[in-house]
C-alpha cells in the first residue's frame, strides 16, 4: 500500500494540512441563483445593483393633503378639496395652483403638489379643508430615488442575507438572488458494527451516532449534506461511495476504518488515493486521515462517536464556518472545579459543564465512546499537550458547543 | 366600530401587552414526535430517557487481545492465540484461562477476559503473543453501562437539541423524539398598492416586502411559518384570510391598514374582533395594533417596510427567541459618530452601521420608507423618547440586527 504515515503531529499541524485541503476545495464552489423565499442565511455571489428607483416615484409621507407650499404659506387658508388619491394604482392629474387632493400615505404625489400637510394640520371634511400650519416644498413628500437610485448598490458582494436584505431585495422587485453554493459535504461512515437507530441490534453491534452527529453539524455551519451514507467493512463498497459522494461534493468526510487493527477499510482504500494517515497528539481523535478521490478532498475521522464528533469541531467546523461567514465557535478561559490529570504529549479536549457562569467542571470520562456524557457537556476544555496536570481553581481554555 | 385606542402609549407597555397577549399562545403549543433528521435546533419535550445501557456490551478500547489479566500479571509473558473477535455482530465463546483472542476496538470482550493488552504492548503474530506490560482487570475494556444506564435520563426536558444531542439519542437506538411544536405563525400583508416581486408594478404600485422580510424573520426566531399571504384593502379578504390563519396558526401578524387615513382595512376590521389600535410613542413604527380571531392572537404592524421590520424585532422577536430557547438579540453601548436630532417624545430606533468596533454612525435618514438604508444598517440605534439632541462621542444604545 501507499498510505503515507502523515507527517503532521500536533492538532495545529494537522488543521493546516486539512485547511491547505478544504479552502481550495472551498473556494471552487459555483453560484446559483435562488428565490428571495429560499436565500436566507446564503451568501451574496456578487454586488446587487438596484434596477429601480427607490421610492419607485414619489410619495406622501403622512395621510394628509397634497398641496402646493406657496398656497400655504400664509395660514389659515381655506381651499377646495379636488380629489383624493390612494396608495394603489393610479395616474392622478396634475394639481391646479388653489386646490389640494386629499392623498393617503404612500400615494402619489400629483403633479404641481410640492408638499403634504397632514391630516392633524388641517380642519374641515368635505369640499374644502382649512390649512392650520404652513408647510415648506417637499415636507412629508418622499422623492423618487431618495433611498437609492437606479443602478446604484443596494446589496454588497459576499453579505450573509439577513430579513433585511431580502426586504431590500423585494422593494426592488427582485424575487430572485444570486448566491454562493453552499459547501457540499458527504458524510460516509464506516463498520460492519454500525446500525441504523430504530432497528435491531445483534451482539457485537451498535448504533450509528455518527451519520446523524456529522450530518445536523453540518447543517449547523451553513454546508449542505450531499450524502450521508454507511458503508461497513468492505473496500468495494466504500470505494463506490467516495466515487458517488466525489461526483455530487466539495468535501467528503469519513469516519472509522483508520485505526491499525483488522478491517481498517478507509486505511486500505486510503493506500490507493494518495492518502495520509496517523497518529495526531490529541485525545480523543488521535487517529486521523486525509486523501483525495476524483480531485475531492477526503477527511478520515476516528469512528468514537466522541472522538468524530470533536474531531469535526476542531479541524472542519471553523473552515465551514469561515466559508458561511459565521462567526467562530466562542473560546473562554473560565476556572476549573476540582483536579483533573491528562495524558503527557497529548492535547486534550475534555468535556466540561458550564457552572456559575465562570466555573467549568468536567463531566464524564476521557473516554472517546462516552456519547451521553458529550450531549451532557457544554464546552469542550482545550488541555494543552504539555499539561498533565490542573487544579482546582485553575484558568482553562474552553471552547462552546 | 368598537376598536379601542390603545392604553399603552410607550414602547415598553405595548411590550407587555403583546407578551400578555403572546405569552398564553405560545405556552399552549403541543408536541410532536419528529425524525433525528428533522430534530436539529428544536426543543425536547420531556425527559428522554435511555432505552438501552450505553455502551450496549463490554467492549475493547483498543485493538489488541483479550486476556484474563491475572495471566499476564507477570510479564513477558507468550500466550497462544486462540481467536479472533472484530466489530460487528459476534457471540464469542469464553476465553479459557492461559490463552488470548484478537480483538478489534469496539468489539465484544469475551467472557472469561477481564482486560485487553493494547497491540502496541505485544509482539508476536500468528499462534502466539508475547505480553511485554501486565494490566490490571478491566484496563482497556469498556464497560456495559459505563456511560449510561438503561432508564437513566440521556437528556433533560426543554433543551435545544444540538448535534451532540441528536448523537446520544441515536447511540441509544432512538430515531425520533418528541419535541415541542415550533410557534406557528401566519403572516398577512394588506395595502392595494402592494405586487408580488418580480412582477410589473404601475404608477401608485409598490413591491411588497415585508412579506419576504416577516417570513425570513420568523425563521430566525425559530418559528414555522404557516400563511404568508398579502390580501388588498378589502376587509372581507382579509377577515378570510385571518380567519384561515387562526384555524392553523398560534399568532397571526399583519402589517398595514392601521393608519388614520381611508381604506385602513385592519384598523376597520379590528372593531369587530376586540381590536386595540392606535399611536405609540415610537419612530419608525408608531401605529399598532392588537387584535383577537377565534381565540388567536392578531399582532398589526404598520405597512411601512422599516416600520415594520423594526417592529418585528421590538415587540415579537423577543418573545419568539425566548420560546425558541434562543439568545436575545445583543444590546451593546457604542459611541456615537456625528450628532443626531430626535423627535421629542418618541423613542427612535435609527438605523446605525459598527465602525471600528465600539464607535456607531447613523447610515440614512429616520424615514420608515428607507428599506435599502436598513439593510445597509448593522444596529438599531435605541434613542430614548425624552433625547432630542445626541453629539458625537456619546453613549448610545444599540441592538445588534
Amino acid at each position: 500500500m501507499n498510505t503515507q504515515e502523515l507527517l503532521a503531529t500536533t492538532v495545529d499541524e494537522h488543521a493546516e494540512l486539512v485547511r491547505a485541503l478544504l479552502e481550495p476545495a472551498l473556494a471552487k464552489r459555483g453560484t446559483e441563483t435562488v428565490l428571495l423565499a429560499d436565500a436566507l442565511d446564503r451568501i451574496t455571489a456578487g454586488v446587487v445593483l438596484s434596477p429601480v428607483d427607490l421610492p419607485l416615484f414619489r410619495n406622501a409621507q403622512m395621510d394628509g393633503f397634497a398641496v402646493l407650499a406657496s398656497d400655504v404659506a400664509t395660514v389659515p387658508v381655506t381651499l377646495p378639496v379636488v380629489g383624493e388619491i390612494a396608495a394603489r394604482a393610479t395616474t392622478p392629474g396634475a394639481l391646479e395652483p388653489g386646490t389640494v387632493v386629499r392623498i393617503m400615505t404612500g400615494a402619489v404625489v400629483p403633479e404641481g403638489a410640492d408638499a403634504v400637510v397632514p391630516l392633524e394640520d388641517t380642519e374641515g371634511e368635505g369640499d374644502s379643508v382649512t390649512v392650520a400650519h404652513s408647510r415648506d416644498a417637499g415636507e412629508y413628500v418622499r422623492e423618487r430615488g431618495s433611498d437609492l437610485r437606479e443602478g446604484d448598490e443596494l446589496l454588497p458582494a459576499g453579505i450573509r442575507l439577513a430579513p433585511r436584505h431580502l426586504a431590500a431585495l423585494a422593494a426592488a422587485g427582485l424575487s430572485s438572488v444570486d448566491v454562493v453554493v453552499r459547501p457540499r459535504v458527504a458524510v460516509v461512515t464506516t463498520g460492519a458494527e454500525l446500525v441504523r437507530p430504530g432497528r435491531e441490534v445483534e451482539l457485537g453491534e451498535i448504533y450509528d451516532s455518527n451519520l446523524v452527529a456529522l450530518s445536523a453539524a453540518l447543517r449547523v455551519v451553513g454546508a449542505e449534506v450531499t450524502i450521508a451514507t454507511r458503508v461497513g467493512d468492505d473496500v468495494d463498497a466504500l470505494l463506490a461511495a467516495l466515487q458517488d459522494a466525489a461526483s455530487t461534493s466539495d468535501i467528503i468526510i469519513t469516519s472509522g476504518g483508520i485505526s491499525k487493527g483488522e478491517y481498517e477499510v478507509v486505511r486500505e482504500l486510503l493506500g490507493f488515493l494518495r492518502g495520509t494517515v496517523g497518529e495526531i497528539a490529541m485525545q480523543p481523535g488521535g487517529p486521523q486521515a486525509t486523501a483525495d478521490i476524483a480531485g475531492i478532498p477526503v477527511i478520515g475521522f476516528p469512528g468514537n462517536p466522541v472522538s468524530t464528533q470533536i474531531s469535526f469541531e476542531v479541524f472542519i467546523a471553523p473552515l465551514l464556518r469561515e466559508a458561511s461567514l459565521l462567526p467562530p465557535a466562542q473560546k473562554r478561559t473560565l476556572t476549573l472545579v476540582g483536579d483533573v490529570s491528562s495524558v503527557e504529549g497529548k492535547r486534550q479536549f475534555l468535556r466540561g459543564r458550564v457552572v456559575d457562569g465562570d466555573r467549568v467542571e468536567v463531566v464524564a470520562g476521557p473516554g472517546s465512546h462516552l456519547v451521553a456524557g458529550l450531549a451532557a457537556s457544554d464546552v469542550l476544555i482545550d488541555v494543552p499537550a504539555d499539561t498533565t496536570q490542573l487544579g482546582d481553581g485553575d484558568p482553562v481554555e474552553t471552547w462552546t458547543l
